[in-house]
C-alpha cells in the first residue's frame, strides 16, 4: 500500500486556535462541524457561509481576548446573535477564512433601573421585554425575531419595528455601547449621559455598523413606563394619501399614538387566503388597510373612547371610510395577526422581489402609488404594493411574479433587474435603499451603486479607520476595495 | 539712501488666494486686516489667533471650491459661524497659516415644511426662531447667544440649551447635513429619513464634531408647534435630591415640562446683587431655587392650573417648600432673567472656575452636594456651587476664588488645579467634562488626560479618516499627533 503524507499548511485560524487554549475556557472554543453547521446559514436559506471555529465568549474579557488574539493571527470574526439578518449580515463567507465570534452566552441583564437597563450583547429581546417588564418599565421596540434576536443584533443593525413612530428606532433607545474594537482593546461607553460634548459620537457610530467596526458586547437601553391599556382599531381607507392625513389628525389629537401600519387590499386578501384562523376585520371592501393602536401608561386617559371619537371624527372628516375598535385583548391580538402574517401569506402566493425602502415621510403617500404603477408598466404581469411604517415613511415594497413565472428564474433573472428599479426610483425620490434591514452582503452592491462618491469614500474611510485588516465581518456593509458585489 | 529689498517666500496662503480669484467671486475673499480683525477673537477674549484671509463663501459650491483649493494648497481653514464658542472653538491659531472661513453669508432658510426646515449654516438662531414662527411652528432650542449663533455652530457643536429636557439637544434635532468634506467633495445628506441604515450615520458623526470632520453648510432641522400657552413658576426647595424629585413627580403628571432650571441661593443673590432691575421671586429664604416652566401647543390644556395644582401638590408631599406662578408674561421673562443673568452677575463677584459638566442624571442631585464640599475642602477658601440643567444631568458647576486672590494669578495658577480637580470627580462619576459646550482648544488637554487610550484612538482614527492632513479647524478637539495642550 502506498501511504502518502499531506503537507498540511498552518493556517491563521491554527495559530489562533493553539493560542486561545490557553487565554479562554475550552466551552469559548467550538470546532465541532456539527455544533458550528447550524450558523453558517441565514435563517432564510439564502446565505451559506463555512467557518471552522466558533467563539463563545462569557464575559467582556474573553470576547476582547479573543478579537485580540484573532486580530495578531489575522483571522477574521463574523459576529453573530439571534442570527436573523434579513440582509445576510450574520453569514461567515464562503471562503472558510473566517470564524464565527457568537455573543449569545454574553445574556446577562446587568442592572435594571428607572428608565435604563444595561444588557448584554446576548439578551434575547423577549427576555429584555420580560425583564422590564418585572420593573413595571417597558422596552419600546420589538419585531418579530423577538424570541430570536439579540441586543447586539438590534443595536447593530438600528432596528426598527411597528413602534419606531413613537418611540425611535434603535439608534433613539440606545443610551450608551460597550464594544471590543479590532485590536481587542475595549470601549467603555455605557455610562449613560443625555449631555456629552467630548467628540465624536462612538455610540452612534457603532449603532447600525453591522459589526464591521467593532463587536458591540453591551448597551445602556431606554426603558418606558409599561403599557397599562391600550386600544386597537382596523381602518378601512380610500388611499395611502387618506391614511396619512388620517395619522395627521391622529397625532394632532394625543401623542399616546403607538403604531399606525399600512396595508393594502391585496396584502389582506393574501393574509385571509393563506393564513388559517384570520379574517376580515370590516364588513366592506376597502382599497387599502391601517391598523393602529394607541397606548397609554398608568395614570393616563383610558385610550379606548379617545380612539374612538377620533375615528368616528375622522369618518365625519372623511379621512376613514370604515373603522372597528378591536373589543378585547383577543381581537386586538388578532387584528396585529393579520399585519405580521403579510410577509409569510405572500410567500405563499408566489415568489416577488422584496424591499426596505423608505423616502421622506410626506412623499411616502404618493410614492407607493407611482412606484406600483411604475414598476407594473415596465415588467409587464407584475403587480407592486407597499405595506408597513407610513408614519416612519417606510414601506416594505413587494413586486410579486407574473403568474406562471419560473421561480428559480425569477430569482435569478428577474429580481435583480426589478430591484434595481425600484432602487432607482427609491434613490430620485431622495430615499434609502435600507430602511430598516441593513446592507449586510445583500446590498453592497447597490449601495455602491447609488450612492455618491462623496457618501462611499466618507464610508470607506470610517472601516479603515476603525478596522484596516478587514478583520470584522468581512464582506459586509463595506469593503476597502470598491466591491462588485450585486444584490 | 539704502534700499534692501526684503525677499519674500511664496506661502500656501500667497498660492491659495491667487488660485481663487479666478474661481470664486471677490465678495468670497478679504485680506483687509481690518475686516478680519474682529474674528481673531473669541466673545470672551480669553483666545486670540492670527489669520491672513477670511473666507466668505455665498453658496455650498463657492464652499466647496474654497474647500477644494486650500485643500490642492495645504492652508487649514477655521470655521466660523457666530463666533460664540465657550472653548475656543472657532479662533484661529497663532502661528497665522490657517485661514478663516465664514459660513455667515450662507444664510438662507431653503425650505419651510411641516416638521422640518432646511437652513443654511450662516441661519442665526433667532432668525431661525422667526423663520418657524411665521408658519405657526418653532425650533425647540435656544441659548443665550441666540442672537449671534448660527446653524452651522449649533450644529457642529451639538448644542444644549434650557429645552433639552424636553426636546433633546440639538443632535437629536438635526435630520440631516450637507458638508463640504475635506478635499472639497460635497457630501448631500439634506434628505430627512426617519429610517435609512445605509451604513455609519455620517450626519451623526459630523453633529458634534466642531467643523474637525468636514464644514456643515446646511441642515435640515426638526420644527414642532408654537407654544399656544406657558406657564412658568419658581419654586423654593431644600435640595438638590428635592428638586430631582419634583421633576420626576412632574413629568409624572404632564408631558409638557419645558425646562427646568435650578439654582443655589448664592447664584439668586448674585443676581440680585449685580443685575439691576431683578427681585427676589419668594419672599422667603431657600437654600435652592427651581424655575420650571410648562408649554403647550394649540389646543391643548391651560398649563397654568396644571402647574398650580401640580405644585400644590408637590408642596403638600414635601418636595417643595414654596413656589409662585408668574402672574403675566412679563413676570415670567422676569423669572427666566434671573436664570439667564447667572453668569453675568457671578463675574461681578468675582473670578472664578467653570465648569460645564454632566454626570448620570440620577446622581447629579448628591454630585453636586459632594463635589462642592470636596472643592472646598481641598482649595480652602473657595466657595463650590452648581447650577442650570439637573434634568439633563448637567449642570455650570463653578469654584470662586477666595476673597482677596488676585485674578490675574487665580486664573494663571489657580484654575488649571481646580479644574483637574473637579474633572477628575467628574471622571469618577461617569462623566463628562464637557456637557454642551464641547472641547475646542480650551479642553483638548483634559480630554486626553481623561479619556480611555480605546476612545482617544478612536477619535484619533476618525479624524484621521477624514482629515490626513488637518488642514479642518486644526488645533481644536483632537490632534493626529497625541496633544500637550492644557486648559
Amino acid at each position: 500500500m502506498n501511504c502518502v503524507q499531506e503537507a498540511r499548511v498552518t493556517t491563521p485560524l491554527d495559530t489562533l486556535l493553539s493560542r486561545l487554549g490557553t487565554i479562554v475556557p475550552p466551552r469559548a472554543i467550538v470546532t465541532d462541524p456539527a455544533a458550528i453547521a447550524p450558523w453558517l446559514t441565514d435563517w432564510r436559506g439564502r446565505y451559506h457561509g463555512v467557518a471552522h471555529a466558533l467563539f463563545e465568549p462569557a464575559t467582556t474579557a474573553e470576547a476582547s481576548a479573543i478579537v485580540a488574539a484573532a486580530h495578531a493571527a489575522g483571522v477574521p470574526l463574523v459576529p453573530q446573535g439571534g442570527n436573523t439578518s434579513m440582509v445576510g449580515g450574520a453569514t461567515p463567507p464562503a471562503d472558510g477564512t473566517a470564524a464565527i465570534l457568537s455573543l449569545r452566552r454574553m445574556a446577562r441583564v446587568r442592572a435594571m433601573g428607572e428608565g435604563q437597563a444595561v444588557a448584554e450583547a446576548g439578551v434575547i429581546l423577549s427576555q429584555l421585554h420580560d425583564a422590564a417588564a418585572a420593573t413595571g418599565q417597558r422596552f419600546p421596540l420589538s419585531l418579530g425575531a423577538k424570541g430570536s434576536a439579540t441586543v447586539g443584533g438590534l443595536v447593530s443593525t438600528n432596528a426598527g419595528g411597528t413602534q419606531v413612530l413613537r418611540w425611535g428606532n434603535m439608534r433613539a433607545l440606545v443610551l450608551g455601547v460597550e464594544a471590543v474594537l479590532a485590536d481587542g482593546a475595549v470601549h467603555d461607553g455605557l455610562s449613560a449621559l443625555p449631555k456629552d460634548n467630548r467628540g465624536y459620537d462612538l455610540t452612534q457610530l457603532l449603532v447600525g455598523a453591522e459589526g464591521t467596526l467593532g463587536i458591540v458586547t453591551a448597551a445602556t437601553l431606554r426603558l418606558v413606563p409599561a403599557v397599562a391599556a391600550r386600544a386597537v382599531a382596523w381602518v378601512g381607507v380610500n388611499s395611502p394619501e387618506a391614511a396619512m392625513a388620517l395619522l395627521r389628525h391622529a397625532r394632532a389629537v394625543t401623542n399616546a399614538v403607538e403604531s399606525f401600519e399600512l396595508l393594502p387590499a391585496e396584502s389582506l386578501a393574501a393574509v385571509l387566503a393563506h393564513i388559517p384562523g384570520t379574517r376580515a376585520p370590516l364588513a366592506g371592501a376597502h382599497p387599502w388597510h391601517v391598523l393602529v393602536e394607541l397606548a397609554v401608561a398608568a395614570g393616563e386617559d383610558d385610550p379606548a373612547p379617545l380612539l374612538e371619537r377620533l375615528l368616528a371624527d375622522a369618518i365625519e372628516r372623511g379621512l376613514a371610510a370604515d373603522a372597528t375598535l378591536a373589543a378585547s385583548e383577543a381581537q386586538a391580538d388578532a387584528f396585529w395577526r393579520i399585519r405580521e402574517s403579510i410577509s409569510e401569506a405572500e410567500r405563499a402566493t408566489g415568489p416577488a422581489a422584496q424591499h426596505d425602502i423608505s423616502v421622506p415621510v410626506a412623499t411616502m403617500p404618493r410614492f407607493m402609488i407611482e412606484a406600483a404603477a411604475a414598476c407594473e408598466a415596465r415588467f409587464p404581469g407584475t403587480r407592486a404594493s407597499g405595506f408597513g411604517h407610513l408614519g416612519d415613511g417606510n414601506v416594505h415594497f413587494h413586486v410579486r411574479a407574473p403568474a406562471g413565472r419560473d421561480a428559480g428564474r425569477w430569482y435569478a433573472e428577474d429580481v435583480p433587474v426589478v430591484s434595481a428599479f425600484v432602487h432607482d426610483l427609491v434613490t430620485a425620490a431622495g430615499g434609502s435603499i435600507s430602511a430598516e434591514h441593513g446592507i449586510g452582503q445583500m446590498k453592497r452592491g447597490e449601495l455602491e451603486r447609488l450612492s455618491s462618491p462623496a457618501r462611499m469614500a466618507a464610508l470607506r474611510a470610517i472601516k479603515r479607520a476603525f478596522d484596516p485588516g478587514e478583520l470584522l465581518n468581512p464582506g459586509k456593509l463595506v469593503a476597502l476595495a470598491p466591491s462588485r458585489a450585486t444584490q
